[in-house]
């Protein structure tokens, strides 16, 4: 056994309440090291005088896949008191140990003081993301580039739409009637969630370099506009996220200008992190910026004064405007304490809005429930394009990789991670896909079959293409000659599917079968009390005879995409590119 | 190269930062693995194009010692921009491999996406425990027990002082002005800082049971008593700690006493976690409780009420009594909510206040700058005692345990962690001992050559002896001919040293020597720029020679005991249970 790699540690994604009376634990051992693993668990005040002894119980610990190192092993538990005290019996081949805060022993302490600690569930630190969120499909727009449905507001400049490839700095007039006038087609398409890159006054046609936070950009639309869209998304069941970006202002945000002025005589020196006076805006800039750009100053957000302001948006565009979630842009370069009362504010006036912040690395230390609900899940998004799109890894790496993922974080996170394909800070799919159209069908199936709330790119769904920023911030196509309507289908089918099949929602029981490498196969299955859903993908390029796991053979399944009942025999053939996306009722066993 | 072993995860007490400019990194690998461990870090956002790479430097990190499993490596640096990316690169005696967030490399990764991520070192965000408390040397009173001044308040039935055994419900009368009496006693004694057990007003004698949050208990005197305790203490340069009992109320509290009285019609029915009514008060309770004891209903401190009441309480004692520190007693069956408005409440009227938890496990979820400064370190108790106490573990596992404790925390926490042989909770050190006052020596000279502020239980400076609770909770001895003046003297001159060498007080460069099993001696230094400090003990009951590591030999020392200047040779005679504490400056190399 090898006890290095042995991991567990309380109150982070190893253990962690699901609700109010349960309590999920995660072991983590050496690949294939392991072949029964058992938690035990109790009362810490439990005590057998007779035996001198803490009493405790057990219960069976789920294998919960592999990466490259790793075994995961899971288990729900409801203590009794909502306290807990616990350790784990390990078994290998050949020996028995037992694993608790104090190490590794031979035979179960008897003290309750040696084993692992959840003291007490309160129900206020359980992790409680709005309930929506999971059942929600997301469109991404990027404002300025969906459509221009109002010319009067266009700004100087104006290209006819779609008339020229996006530049970092060309403007073609997209703005809240062009949204307003496409609603329909998100309501087809069956999208249940608007995501919107920045909406307020800025300088560039991307937004991120805020010149007023409480004002819509003009070239977008006045509040009037603003509010019936939002009203017109509810009336259709849409949620609407706005992008928070208060890691930095503009340059032209009025406090910045005044301490460009003024220098140590602005009432603002102390909203940004200036290192010395006159205030030089030539890089290297003389005050913190995001990146080296001296045209988005970093806002000191430790100040009262910006909290207060910053704290305020939050609020109004959710009192004003009932928007449904914030997107945090830059989200990790702001101090915890901020996105703390962040957190507190916003829950307090809109219990169920969804916070998201945008961070590319592991995250865990804003998901412990103080602070987000969600991260923009990019790791999902790199190992999903790594292998199907770009080739870069092989079968097992993909599986590895994403089992990592999942057991990054704990399972209700999972649930409302924001997965995504592509962004307007990435390649397009079917561009870093090769234009193949079969492979990204393949990515959002993955996609779409992943615990999470999925989110479609504006665009992606009738196969638009571009490469990185600017590339990737088109004009939509609106001329349905130009569309790809099968893509549009298939991604209407996917959603629909989504929304019909809890278990395509969550990772309950989710396992991959590791298919060897040469086979370029994935094969997936997730499963609940009612039954099973299994997901296997062809990545090859040619028709393929898959060998079906033996408790899969010969039983009736309902092809999902199908909609039809099957009886499966010994293998399946799978077309080129193909997938098969399947039921199985426990009846039917 | 054991990859499974090596561990390393960002934002926890494997990379914080220590001040506003600096971050500590931690690596854990395989015992014996690595010969060689350097970090590569850099700012995200350089890039060199020509290259097309990531742009980083390197830094050797330090060996940071072993425990049974593991070898420990650290390292401090200065991010330029406050910005952080970096990953390891691994020497073993066969191979090297880079290891970052996405897994081990033959080569170093050129895209920075692939590193560990430190977003950014907010100031706010930065553990700043108050920088008097690693200063301190603390004696812990148990009011009830340490001096009767004024009988004209006992309770009713007291006892004549120490004239039995402490039961769990005896009286002998020790009160405020029992303290000031003595106060030139802990003045000589050299004590800086104290810690008392509950004193508001309660039910038991150990007062953990309260009645009423913002009163004393009559019989240990009223407020401007206290008042003038406080003041008379800080005269003397004596810091104050109180208990906080806020987990759970006393049966006799008024709120919970209404909910017996009138059940579902009591305003106070959502200050507790009753279960169902007509509440029952006989075992089980129908209501949450501290462990089954239904005198102890748990506080319901997600109610708003609960928490203002508590805050106050929290507030009042620090504004109207100037007290120094908050010991929180069973802190970890408390909310985390509760504990960060806890820490935001008294932190804004006392900057410098002290928040100690009492966590006996793993406590790292509280000690991340948003809660706690630190907890009361009983594995380091448990890891001394185990040893020179109770001759339990090895020589080896000592030292494995004291490295692991060392290294489950940040520095910035173990600087201030609560180091105590004994509390009111355990028994006394000297029983623990078998009377053997040599041996409690020893662990006394652990206690105070380790980072942290340590804690002397009241009456083992002159040897007190007891079982655990209520054997640990005797009267005060005030007969002089019955105090053991020697180990009185012993702890007298260990309080003086620790406050003259700054290296007593930290970890810096700490380690042990590893010495065999048999030979029973342990040895470690610390080191900073100056100089360097060795421990030496011989933990067995004859005298020892023992060989000093090549490094030490023919150096002149300065005997700190002695103070006296030494030339060592190559071996070092120790007394039975004797110890050697000497100092080398750079100088006499």
């Amino acid at each position: 056994m090898l006890k290095e790699a042995v991991y567990h540690r309380p109150k982070n994604e190893y253990a962690y309440a699901i609700n109010e009376r349960e309590i999920q634990i995660r072991l983590k051992t050496k690949k294939s090291d392991m072949i029964k693993v058992t938690l035990l668990y109790g009362d810490p005040y439990d005590y057998d005088s007779k035996r001198k002894s803490w009493i405790f119980e057990r219960e069976h610990m789920v294998f919960n896949g592999s990466d490259q190192l790793f075994d995961y092993w899971l288990v729900t538990i409801t203590p009794k008191n909502r306290r807990l005290r616990y350790g784990f019996q390990l078994e290998s081949e050949t020996e028995i140990l037992y694993f608790t805060e104090k190490g590794f022993f031979l035979k179960t302490p008897t003290d309750v003081g040696s084993y692992f600690c959840f003291p007490f569930l309160n129900a206020v630190d359980v992790f409680t993301p709005p309930n929506w969120v999971n059942n929600t499909v997301w469109y991404q727009i990027f404002p300025e580039r969906f459509a221009n449905g109002d010319d009067s507001i266009d700004p100087k400049g104006t290209l006819a739409w779609g008339s020229a490839p996006p530049t970092p700095s060309n403007f073609f007039g997209g703005d809240f009637q062009g949204i307003i006038n496409h609603l329909d087609y998100l309501v087809e398409l069956g999208i249940t969630g608007l995501y919107f890159t920045p909406i307020f006054k800025a300088y560039s046609n991307h937004k991120y370099d805020t010149i007023d936070y409480m004002e819509i950009d003009p070239q977008f639309g006045d509040k009037a506009t603003f509010k019936k869209l939002i009203e017109m998304c509810h009336e259709r069941g849409i949620k609407v996220m706005l992008d928070a970006v208060f890691n930095h202002s503009g340059f032209y945000f009025p406090p910045f200008q005044d301490v460009i002025e003024k220098n140590e005589k602005s009432a603002y020196k102390d909203w940004f992190h200036i290192h010395n006076f006159p205030v030089s805006t030539i890089e290297p800039a003389s005050y913190d910026t995001f990146s080296y750009v001296p045209s988005m100053p970093k806002l000191n957000t430790e100040n009262r004064d910006v909290k207060t302001y910053l704290l305020n948006v939050a609020k109004y565009w959710i009192e004003e405007f009932d928007i449904d979630g914030w997107r945090l842009d830059v989200a990790n370069e702001v101090d915890h304490h901020f996105w703390r009362e962040f957190r507190s504010v916003v829950k307090k006036i809109k219990p169920d809005v969804y916070i998201l912040g945008e961070i590319w690395h592991d995250s865990m230390p804003w998901l412990n429930g103080d602070q987000f609900d969600a991260v923009m899940n990019y790791p999902l998004t790199n190992a999903i394009t790594a292998y199907f799109a770009k080739n870069e890894i092989t079968t097992t790496e993909f599986i590895h990789s994403v089992t990592s993922i999942v057991n990054l974080y704990p399972e209700t996170v999972n649930e409302v991670q924001f997965n995504l394909l592509g962004s307007h800070d990435t390649p397009r799919i079917l561009t870093l896909s090769q234009n193949n159209k079969a492979k990204v069908k393949l990515q959002m199936l993955v996609q779409f079959t992943m615990a999470g709330t999925p989110c479609i790119y504006y665009g992606d769904e009738i196969s638009m293409t571009g490469e990185q920023d600017p590339g990737c911030r088109e004009c939509m196509i609106w001329d349905e000659s130009k569309q790809d309507s099968n893509m549009f289908s298939f991604t209407t089918k996917l959603i629909a599917l989504r929304k019909q099949h809890n278990l395509l929602r969550t990772n309950e029981n989710f396992l991959f079968l590791e298919t060897p490498d040469d086979e370029n196969v994935i094969f997936y299955r997730k499963k609940d009390r009612n039954g099973e859903i299994i997901v296997l993908i062809n990545h090859n390029n040619f028709e393929k005879e898959f060998l079906l796991p033996e408790e899969y053979r010969n039983r009736v399944a309902l092809n999902l995409w199908k909609n039809q009942k099957e009886t499966l025999s010994t293998t399946l053939n799978l077309n080129e590119f193909g997938f098969f996306l399947a039921q199985f009722s426990n009846e039917t066993k």
